[in-house]
């Protein structure tokens, strides 16, 4: 029997991954949640039918995600990770040591018991780990009802489609900025700028509207669409460009591929990508 | 009817584009050679089974391919193709105005001949641009009989398994270094650093045996196994990281990935990346 978990990534495009075993499936209260052993990838979960994390891969994303904004804000203490349910995100955050406090706000608490059981190496920030603080509620009611409380806000979030869709808008981003310290920077997860080209297009004008400097940048994930994974950075104060990171890389421990000079040269667009910004900035 | 091509890119990983007309189907001399309609990617040719080239991102390899020798090479007039049937490297070397003659060997001419057929805008240089010279024949061959001849020698190889596998040995690039005159510049392909860490690695290691500089640089194309591919340049004396690309960048049109920023970012790697020349400088 040859197994393979097929991801459509787009209607045109599948990518598909040999299977040894099903770990877990279920219908959760907002998704279909499955997890699986690959040889290629190891354990992965797939969310609606889109590959979410894995094993081998997911130092990736999760690296960029948090080290590029925690290592431009010069003093960060306070985080709230929006979605994040894996928890490779808070494992990067809980990382630095001036983080005082980790919000990690996932709205399908299934996700977050899952990645315990099967993804411990990922999830291992989400136990016994004094800085973290996890809670299963809902995102944009969370970043509502919370005002100048975090430096940097993180949002892990999955497709524009489905549970994800509400974070993806100007007024998510607005809300986002009043539950920011005064020198705050935002980060969200914008796709591939391959075939998402509208979803970043939409995402750097929403955070842009709200914060006086907004920066896309990219890295290869390759289990994502295209290989070519892009984060929307907006912040209040300081700019990535003009980052210190060699300053406090040191106490991170060892990293696989965040490096102070990957965090600047991830901000040097691709001529296709740097136009899609440029389209935006010009209001075209 | 649901018709997918697939490329099986390991053998636990497979990436499927949907296909709407087979333009081209035969075995040559050396392959198969496919060559298919889809919505995805354009027009896309596949040999032995692996994508080669489409018409929506080849711009990324081949840009990457060319330019970053040619603008580290401060003046480099003649240069040599080894593969390439494509006519994409070619196009983009032809783009500048100080390089005089451009010789590309390909060992397969039904490859060079189908993609002047489907491939207008990419072969576009195998047809009547003077500075271009195509030969039918063996590079291995073409680079041992020629001598202290090229400022630069861009291997265009398919995977190191069938045709192209001659083409990542230490001997074959002491044969380059001999045909490059002697500021010259090598750019080979080297593949995946995600699946093929032993390929860049032997490459590595060949190239650095005859060439006193050799630097790995990266760029994201879609469609090849990860997303994330990988080049590797020797030079006899000038380093891609102290190139001045500004200088001569206005000459070429419009590019769509290379830009000068994006030159220096690529030799920028991710940590695990680096990890994999590490341990080649190292000798472990």
């Amino acid at each position: 029997m040859e197994l393979f978990l097929t991801e459509n990534q787009t209607d045109d495009m599948r990518l598909s991954v040999r299977t040894t075993r099903v770990l877990h499936h279920e219908q959760t209260a907002y998704q279909e949640l499955v997890i699986v052993e690959t040889p290629q990838w190891g354990r992965l979960m797939a969310l609606d039918g889109f590959f979410q994390t894995c094993d081998r891969d997911e130092f990736v994303y999760h690296e960029m995600g948090a080290h590029v904004p925690l290592l431009t804000h010069p003093d960060p203490k306070r985080v709230l990770i929006v979605g994040g349910g894996d928890g490779g995100m808070a494992r990067e955050v809980a990382r630095h040591p001036g983080v005082e406090h980790v919000d990690l706000v996932e709205i399908d608490g299934r996700v977050i018991e899952c990645c315990k059981t099967y993804f411990p190496q990922i999830a291992v920030a989400l136990s016994g780990n004094p800085k973290v603080h996890v809670h299963v509620a809902d995102g944009i009611q969370w970043v509502r009802e919370h005002e100048a409380e975090y430096d940097v806000v993180i949002i892990d979030s999955s497709e524009p489609i489905g549970p994800g869709e509400g974070l993806f808008t100007a007024d998510f981003y607005a809300s986002v900025y009043r539950c920011l310290t005064g020198d705050g920077i935002l980060v969200a997860q914008t796709e591939s700028p391959w075939v998402n080209a509208d979803v970043i297009r939409r995402a750097y004008r929403g955070i842009r509207q709200s914060f006086p400097i907004t920066r896309l940048y990219t890295c290869a994930v390759p289990t994502y669409p295209t290989g070519l994974w892009s984060f929307t950075l907006g912040s209040k104060k300081y700019d990535p460009l003009e980052a210190d990171p060699e300053a406090r890389i040191a106490a991170l421990g060892r990293l696989r591929y965040y490096t102070p000079d990957v965090h600047f040269a991830a901000f040097q667009l691709p001529g296709f990508v740097a136009e899609i910004v440029a389209a935006e900035e010009e209001g075209r």
